[in-house]
This record gives structure tokens, C-alpha cells and sequence, in this order.
């Protein structure tokens, strides 16, 4: 598996359009397994989206699907940057959804 | 929902170990709603969990439960500590389990 945590920064205040945009992107994804977007309570522009693949094949081909690439269109205005990004290697646990 | 990012470090050689008392112990937490173990490629002892509660209280009955409280017993002699702990609010996505 394929893993990636990230924390993603809005412009002031865009964090929920911005989160609105991510949530609509994620329903069909092949081969992804979970994917999680949360609110960082501790800073209210930043959002962590947690995510497993199955491959990373599945996430680099992700990007190239026509929902994600219209949701991208419609976030990027509202992002103001990244600050963590950490790819992992999942190994189990709970909530993995068929690929 | 009630969200935890967290990086763990096993003492060197029992990350692995560590791991399978970790995947053992989450099976059957009442609440849980995604949890999800990880190797950190870039550091051979570190061990990524992200985890999704219904709500905070799930989490912390989570911890009394006396399969958990096992876990916890044999993991903790492996463990040389914690320098990631960040509290999330989860608003959704893919692969949430129900509670």
C-alpha cells in the first residue's frame, strides 16, 4: 500500500469552500483505499487529508481523472500553500475500503 | 469526528514487533471509524497511525478496553517515544467504517 499525510493551507477564509472541493473529488477513486479530510483545530485556514492507495500507480493516475482534474481547477484559487507532506507505508489496520 | 495524526518510534530492530501489537490490539474498538498503521519509509523505527473516532470519547473509552490494554502491555517495552501528536476534526471522505 501507498500512503500519504498532508497538510494543506487555505486562503483566509476559504478553508470549508476549499474542503468543499476536496470532499467532491474523492467518492470514485480507483484504488483508493481511504481517504480522510479533517479540519486542523489548531489553525483556521489549515487542512489535513490522509489518504492510503493500494499502489502508488493509483494515486499518480488519480490526477489524471476528469472529476479530480475539475475539482483541482476549482481548489487551486483557494489553496495558499502545503506544509507537510509525508509519505507512508500502510500496512493494516480498520476502515481500509475495497480498492 | 474526533481525529488523531500520530508518529511513533520503536527502539531499534522492533519496529516490526511493534507493529503487529498495534494491528492485533484495533480490530474491534467501539467508535472507530478508520485506523490505519504505517511504516515511515525515510526512518526505519518511526510508525505513522491515523486514526478517525465517531467522537472524542470513543477514543479515550477505546483505551480501557482490556484487548487495547494487552496491546499496550507488550508494546510499550518496544517503545523509545512519540514526536508527532496532532488532533484533527474530520469532516469526511473515503473508507470510513461504521462506528
Amino acid at each position: 500500500m501507498y500512503g500519504l499525510i498532508g497538510r494543506m493551507l487555505a486562503k483566509p477564509g476559504e478553508r470549508e469552500a476549499l474542503i468543499g472541493h476536496i470532499l467532491g473529488s474523492s467518492a470514485a477513486m480507483p484504488g483508493c483505499l481511504s481517504y480522510v479530510v479533517a479540519r486542523d483545530p489548531a489553525n483556521p485556514d489549515a487542512i489535513w487529508v490522509t489518504e492510503v492507495w493500494d499502489r502508488e500507480e493509483s494515486h499518480a493516475a488519480s490526477l489524471h481523472l476528469p472529476a479530480v482534474q475539475a475539482a483541482i481547477a476549482k481548489a487551486r484559487p483557494l489553496i495558499a500553500g502545503f506544509d507537510n507532506h509525508t509519505v507512508t507505508e500502510p500496512v493494516g489496520g480498520h476502515g481500509l475500503a475495497p480498492g
